[in-house]
């Protein structure tokens, strides 16, 4: 077999059907968020699509954190977390997690991804009789740990109650069962019914897993989530998270009873045969959630933005889904010119937004997704719905009046 | 069923067999490697089973890169590789991990476990018909890539060429074959025969993938691995290896051709969802590399304190297993016996290895692992030499002309 060529016909393919990734080299400026430099085109540009929400990536409380642990401590663990790798502060952001959420207990893994596939992977493998019933459009990183457990999997329709009951009340009722679901879902910005499903799970004896990974910082009096905003984080039993996006660092985790934490703690894979985040990156994490369980400014003024952006962008008649989240999808429905917009506003508009193709999201729903931050100023929203408006005639796209019909 | 009785059987079995696993609660100190502060038994203890093995995580250039990345570019890399995540300090990390390994391309992934899940998983599942031929002491991220890739798996016995050439041989000529194995293998320290592979992967057409994990950073004249100090990187496809050991940091990563990278780019899930390495952690493993790259100081007194440590063994009679690696398996065989060495060491010696359990290690090899490094003194050494002499003597362990008769 000849496996360049195997490889080379498979990007051909790609790039055929206009899926070919293309990444911008960027470099940000700290203090200056949301500015950075493109090094592919060598300008600065105003970035529109971080998930770093709230700008805590140069929070200077944050920095100064990692700061003091590099000085302090080194730079990296040095071991995994059963070598030498469990530093203070691991145990610390580990205390600071399980406190956010109200849970007995909090596991750190190296990023929300390994978290989720970690921890699904080892609960419905090592929990005898599983079943997982998982939302339709959970995330990836959920899917192949539902995968990688081997356990019988079930999938509901989208945030549908009627559905997920249906599903469970055709199993058999001692059959272990767990609902895999996420609060804010990352691409069209909707909100499960988080309590419905609370009320199902406990009908149907079955444990709750919840990825919180675009709602942790931002919602909620603490920034727990939409579980917390809603009162109802006693009533899941697995709360999933990240420190990567509006935490601003990196790393993942689980919030839970001591029981489970310490179960998958005990079994899992990808928990035990990894290097441990490097302190700084706990401390900065630390220093991340613990500054935004007392302060709301910034929930507020990214929630001000979002509400600011959208106001924008519906008197220019730019349509987008609406979604009762900060996530702000701007449907284009084709790959190569949603590509396209998106090299002309980072080329001519020095805006930049990423394309969102095939896989993140189903081909035909490719999109334009805009998180607005409370590092973005007036002037930022101005340039960003004047260039749409300007590459909405250009393309001679729908605008909402039309588009709403 | 009743979940949390569930979890706290299984631990409590865990207990009974003496696996339950304690972590070590460390603060290293940062310029007096490899001392730390332990704040179970709040005493200074010297870290010897750490794999910052050239102690490059208090390294200066490493820690001013990172320093210098937190200042000017902010925590976190705020999104995806794809969605913003991609900064230039990864872009030039990849570059130089491709020339350290004399490969067109390299692919940064959060870990290396990450990076063996995720290539193996991918090159297995999308190579049509791809037989891994999986070397039995494979690590768990290299078992779990191959088990998630549902490809067949074919198992040959630990660095046997026979036994390879054999397998190789029983399957059919023209399905494709993927031979994955280790360089230094981390708990009995053995080094595969990598050029007996490479003849025998050329013989039958197959893909050779070899973690450098435990080798890159200390073999070969620029810390390429043992395929550089052996001369034949060029023979083998996919180099994989690791930023959070002697390079200091965290972090994984695959050296190969541009098209085998960017095939994994485009199709690893691991890859693909989730957030990027913080820019701060890039830039200090680029100069952790960078700076390994033309120094071979460290790797020069990481040789001779190893040979130090191992004469010194000798002569006492604490018995460790002969390897022509860096590492020093020391067995005890047992694992309440070798959870109580490592307590008292800790405890009455202010020395910490952490003993080496099941899963990491079979059961009845439970070992202390010793790896020596250039930030270990003369005095460290007297001191664990004789803190181990007194703990055989106290258990009635054998000594080595008992042991090897
Ligand atoms: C819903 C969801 N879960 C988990 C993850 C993974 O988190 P992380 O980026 O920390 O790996 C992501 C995105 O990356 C996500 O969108
Ligand atoms: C052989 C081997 N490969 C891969 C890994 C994973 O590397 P990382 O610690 O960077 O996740 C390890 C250890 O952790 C290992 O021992």
């Amino acid at each position: 077999m000849n496996f360049e060529r195997h490889f080379a016909d498979a990007l051909d393919r790609l790039k055929a059907e206009g899926d070919y990734r293309i990444f911008a080299d960027l470099e940000r400026h700290r203090g200056a968020f949301p500015r950075a430099t493109d090094h592919g085109t060598g300008r600065d540009v105003t970035v529109w699509c971080s998930n770093d929400y709230l700008g805590m990536g140069q929070h200077p409380a944050v920095l100064a954190a990692m700061h003091d642990a590099i000085d302090r401590v080194g730079a990296g663990a040095g071991g995994t977390r059963n070598i030498s790798g469990t530093t203070h502060a691991h145990v610390a952001l580990e205390a600071e997690l399980a406190d956010l959420h109200g849970k007995e207990a909090a596991l750190l893994f190296t990023s929300g991804y390994v978290s989720n596939w970690a921890a699904l992977g080892t609960l419905a493998a090592r929990i005898p009789g599983c079943v997982v019933l998982s939302d339709a459009k959970n995330h990836a990183s959920m899917i192949e740990g539902i995968r990688h457990s081997r356990a019988q999997k079930v999938i509901w329709a989208h945030n549908d109650l009627a559905d997920l009951e249906a599903k469970l009340a055709a199993l058999p009722a001692d059959a272990p069962k767990l609902i895999a679901f996420e609060s804010v879902y990352s691409m069209d910005g909707d909100i499960a019914p988080i309590e419905g499903i609370c009320d199902l799970a406990e009908r149907y004896g079955a444990l709750t897993y919840l990825d919180e990974v675009h709602a942790v910082g931002l919602y909620g009096p603490r920034g727990g989530g939409v579980a917390e905003a809603r009162g109802l984080m006693n009533r899941i039993d697995v709360i999933e998270g990240t420190l990567g996006k509006a935490f601003g660092v990196m790393g993942g985790y689980i919030a839970a009873s001591a029981a489970l934490c310490d179960f998958v703690r005990s079994f899992a894979s990808g928990f035990i045969f990894t290097t441990a985040l490097p302190p700084a990156v706990a401390a900065g994490a630390c220093a991340s959630v613990r500054h935004l369980k007392t302060s709301g400014a910034e929930r507020a003024a990214h929630k001000a933005r979002v509400a600011e952006v959208r106001a924008r962008l519906d008197a220019a008649g730019i349509p987008h889904v609406p979604n009762p989240s900060h996530i702000i999808p701007v449907m284009v429905g084709d790959t190569v010119k949603c590509r396209y917009i998106s090299d002309v506003l980072m080329r001519e508009y020095g805006i930049y937004i990423q394309p969102i193709n095939y896989p993140t999201v189903p081909k035909g729903t490719e999109r334009l997704r805009i998180t607005p931050s409370p590092v973005h100023a007036p002037g930022d929203v101005d340039r960003l719905v004047g260039a749409l408006s300007e590459l909405w005639t250009q393309c001679q796209l729908a605008r909402r009046p039309m588009a709403a019909q």
